[in-house]
Parts: C-alpha cells; structure tokens; sequence
C-alpha cells in the first residue's frame, strides 16, 4: 500500500483508511442521464467519442463538473479492447461483434496486442483527463475475462448466455484458451492505464450473476484472479465489481480486489460479512434514483445505516446508472451521502 | 399434514418424508421443446389451449408419457387470472397488456372474481389431468402477487421494472390495494385449484430478483405470505419458487411454503442451510441441458452430491425448461437422478 497521507476520501476509503466523509461515485455517471452527454452524442458516435482523448476527456469531466462526486471514471466501453483483437464491433444501438468467437480456430485467430498502440486513444485519454481532474482521483476500468469473453462468443444481445455456457461447458481447451487471451490482454490494459495516470481501476463482472457458482469457480475465478494478482503490485486500488454475485460472493471475492463492488440485490451488512476485511462499494438500486425524493433519502439512509459507519465504504450503485434518471436526484444523493456521513 | 402411507414419492418428498428415490420434474416440463406440443401450437394459440380443458388436459400428459417424472404441473399461464380482473392481454409473441395499471384509479377498476366462473376452464382441466393421470401426483399453479403485479404494471416486457418500482416505491397505498386484491384472488384461485384435484400447488415469483432485500420485506413479503398461510389448511404441499433470490433466501423462505424453489444462482447447500427445515426443489442451471452428456451428467451429480441424500429434496431445474432444449437431455436427467438416488 502505498502512502495514504493526504490521499483523497476515495483512495484511502478503498484502504480502508479513515475517511471524513463516505465517498460517492457512481457506476455510469459519465452518460445519458446528462443534457450535456446527450449534446455531444448528437454529433458522435459511442466510439468516435471514446476513440477521440478531447472527446473522452471531456466526457468523464461532464458529471465532476456538475456534482461534488469523489471519483472520475475515465470515458472508455468495456469493448474497446475486443476490436485490437480482431472482433469487428459496431453499435446498433447495442453491441454487435459481426465475427463472433465459436471455434478453438476463432480463438486462434484473436490477437494479442499492446495497449500503448491498440487503445493508445484510452490511454491518452486518462493522461489528459488526470491533468484536468486536479485532486479528483481517476478510475480506469476493463470487463472482467468472462464479461469480455460472453461478448466475443455471443456476439449481440443475450437472454441466457446459452452460446457462452456451451462454450465454456463443451470446449473446455478451447474456453481456457480464450480465457488466457483475454486475461493476458486485459491485465496489461489495466497496467497501461495505471501507468498513464489512472490512480484505481476497476474490473467489470457485469454479465457473471447468469453463471452457477459451480461454473463460476471452475471457469471463471482463475482467469478473474490472474488479471487482479497482476494488478496487486500497481500500488493502486482494484476494485472488483460484479452483478448477481449474492449467491457466491465469497468466491467471487477470492478472486481478489481490494473493493468488492456488489449489486443491490443482497443487504450492504451480509455482503460485508461475507468479504471478510475488504472495503465494499455499492450497493443502491440504480431504479430507485427515479423515486420522489423521500423514498430515494429513504434508501440512501437504509444503506448508510448497513455500512453503520465501518471503514471501507464506497457509495455507488448497484450497477449503471439508468438512461433516463433524472440528473437532480444523483445529485441530491451525493449531498445526503456526504451530509450524513460526516465523521 | 395428511398420512402419507403410500403418498407418490413427490408428495412425502415435498413433506421431508422418506423417498425411495430423489422425485424430478421440471418447470415448463409441457412446453416447445416437445415435437407433440409444437405440433398442437401449429394448431392453436397458447391462450386456445389453456382454456380448452381437453387441450390443456393433452399438453399436460405430454411429457408425463415421453419419460417417468415424478410429478405433472397443469398446463396454464400465470396470467390467465389477470383476463378476469379486467386486463385486455395478447401474446405478441411475448404477454401485451393493452391496459396496463398505472394509478390508483386502474387499481380500483380491476375486478375480483371467482375463480369457479372466471377460471373454470382452469379447474376442468385439472379434474380431467387428475381422472387421466392415475398415480402421477398433479401441481397446480400461480403468480406470486409481485410478480402477477409486476406484469399488470409493466404491460409488456420489460428490462429494469422501472415502472413496476416507481409505482411500489411511490404509491405505497394505491400498491397495498393492488397487491391486496392480487393475493386475495390468487389465495382463492390455488384454493380452488386444491379442490379440482391439484395435490400440490407452486407460487411463482418469477421477476422477485429484481428487488433489493429490503424492497421484498416491505412491499412483497406480507402479500406471499398471505397467500402461502391461506393454503395451509389445504392439505396439499405449497411450493414457493423464485429466481435470483439468493441474496435475500431467509426472507423469501420467511414467507412461507413447505418447498422452497430455488434457481442455479447459488448452491444447493449453501441455500439449504438458509431455509432451515424446509424441503427445497432446484437447481440445474436450464442452460446445461444444451451441454454435451459428460458436462450435463457431472453438473446433475454435483447437486446430488449437495443435496447428500438429505429428506425433502426434489430435483429440478432453477427456472423453466428453454424452448431449444433437446428432449433426449431431458430424458437422461430423470433416469438419473432415479438411479443414482435409489436409496
């Protein structure tokens, strides 16, 4: 661990050090719940935004800008890496991957590749934005080998991951294959960010709550555990999100992290209890950010409440915030947050 | 509890009592991935068959004559009692609902019904499924309040419930009446459905996993509860099923049931030891009948080997059977479970 003094609330929250107030950010928060997001995407697209460092940058500034949030997180979609792969990726308005992965030879035929040249846009990106956050700490950010992995394979919308599943379930070799791809690659991403400037980072789970969690310690818990041993001697914190982790949290906690970031779908107090002596991030259900303000003050405070004042807490969502949440609420929930949990 | 002295091996099952053998059946067990029912659905619309007796009397023997499971659920839809309430429903393919409740004023036009003259087709055909099914024990069915809420609410399909939360978060009153009315109905329907013959009955809370532990206790719980202490003097074993509840087990469990459902988020034991002394029924992750026999073999065994022989387990999958699904996977399932729990 690296020296804390002075650090931001954010930072040292994730170390579970001391804080003066519960720090706040929120999954998302850089979107299109915001007039100014919605403005630039009327004259970009998703990835002529995330591929141009101006645009980006501007982009994570938007909400640090517009609320006293803890932490930025850097303009960037999980996908990004999957094109240097050789996956062909386009929004309509969902991803589409035109040459999805379901052979051992589809496997082969992904790239290794560095950072530094195939997303140097993101890295660029962090550097710029690093500069202008000031004392505003920067998370970079990658999907998790198994996240990335369901999108190589599924290659569009899933209900139930059934191509993913059978991948992983019927090709063994060729599913670990991937995997090593994805994990190598996705490692040095995180490095490379670190290194231009992201003071954390985190790794996106998002789609690992369809797995049981016999298939998740199996398949899955290596790969997410190489990536977060790689990032161990960064010196940065690695938060380690996922949703629909209630029924295996633990094991979804030893893959490592020093932040587990957890959904809304279990109470913040048993979630703890079952991470051991980890800091925790979340855990509000993004829907309720649309309720009249005593209900959304309700919830905030049912939460604090849980975290009962512990060290190691981080404010968030239980995942993204949603499209059309309005702006108002998120930052009315910034002000509770900080207001009640001054120390 | 009544004497079970020869009582099918589902029945003593679903009542913790000695088995000769671990009892199977599987959710959506009449469904597409049946050749005998794609063929009748060339023919007639799901709402033509659920509410001709003779029909759906067929699609209920369907699969109890292709393989030796232990138990026949009737054929129906969830929905079917919101018709009677008032709400105008088509399946386009997925369920419409061209009046959806929005208001407390939607809620005050749905209409109670009895469920003999609203639903009678429902209850013929449970008599001629009991008079043809001999031996085999017959369960009859319903939406858990929140869940038959949740789709009057929405209307259609939906991603997040947003709309279904706003209006449980934000008219708790106009909610209370809605769900009142919705348990009452549904208490009175599974009640009649005892009475045709059903000698068993199964609430499904299918979208319950979407709420936050504290959203279920508040808003749902009281209103399960209400419909699963109703059908205690049946005399017939209640089943309470729900997905992607494995953050908030204790709670769902609280509500009642002599079975607790459980889908493949979580494992076996582990959700055992959180229900207490309850017969539970679950867990086979749906998407594992697509896998190859070796895969699918080794993932019926591990919840075997969870299950340990213990009284009051009843194997199935954790959601319904998916329409792709191939019947010969279906098939060896139930042979094996049978011989590798023959006790």
């Amino acid at each position: 661990m690296p020296s804390l003094q002075g650090a931001p609330r954010f930072v040292r929250a994730c170390f579970r050090q001391k804080v003066d107030r519960t720090p706040v950010w929120f999954m998302r928060q850089a979107g299109r719940y915001m007039k100014e997001y919605r403005d630039l995407r009327k004259k970009y697209s998703i990835l002529q935004l995330a591929k141009t460092p101006e645009l980006a940058c501007e982009v994570t500034l938007q909400p640090i800008r517009a609320m006293p949030i803890d932490a930025a997180i850097i303009f960037a979609d999980i996908l990004l890496p999957i094109e240097p792969m050789g996956a062909r990726l386009r929004f309509a308005p969902g991803p589409v991957i035109d040459n999805p992965v379901r052979s051992a030879a589809d496997v082969r035929r992904l790239k290794d590749f560095d950072s530094r040249e195939g997303l140097s846009f993101v890295l660029r990106a962090i550097a710029l934005a690093r500069r202008e956050l000031g004392p505003i700490p920067l998370i970079g950010f990658a999907g998790a080998p198994f996240t990335l992995a369901s999108y190589l394979i599924e290659g569009g919308p899933s209900d139930h991951f059934l191509k993913t599943k059978a991948f992983m379930l019927e090709q063994p070799k060729a599913w670990d294959q991937l995997m090593g791809k994805v994990r190598r690659i996705t490692a040095a991403y995180l490095k490379a960010q670190v290194e231009a400037g992201a003071q954390a980072v985190q790794l996106f789970d998002s789609w690992v709550g369809c797995l049981s969690p016999e298939q998740y310690r199996k398949c899955v818990l290596p790969h997410s555990r190489f990536v977060l041993s790689a990032l161990k001697s960064s010196g940065v914190p690695v938060i380690h999100f996922g949703t629909g982790t209630a029924g295996f949290l633990e094991d979804f906690a030893s893959a490592g992290g020093d932040v587990i970031g957890v959904d809304w779908r279990l109470d913040l107090d048993a979630a703890w209890g079952k991470i051991g002596a980890r800091a925790i991030q979340g855990n509000l259900d993004p829907t309720v950010l649309f309720a009249a303000k005593p209900v959304l003050k309700s919830a905030v405070r049912d939460i604090l409440a849980r975290a009962c004042g512990r060290k190691g807490f981080i404010f968030n969502l239980g995942h993204g915030i949603l499209p059309q949440t309005p702006v108002e609420n998120v930052k009315a929930v910034v002000d509770w947050v900080h207001a009640w949990s001054l120390n």
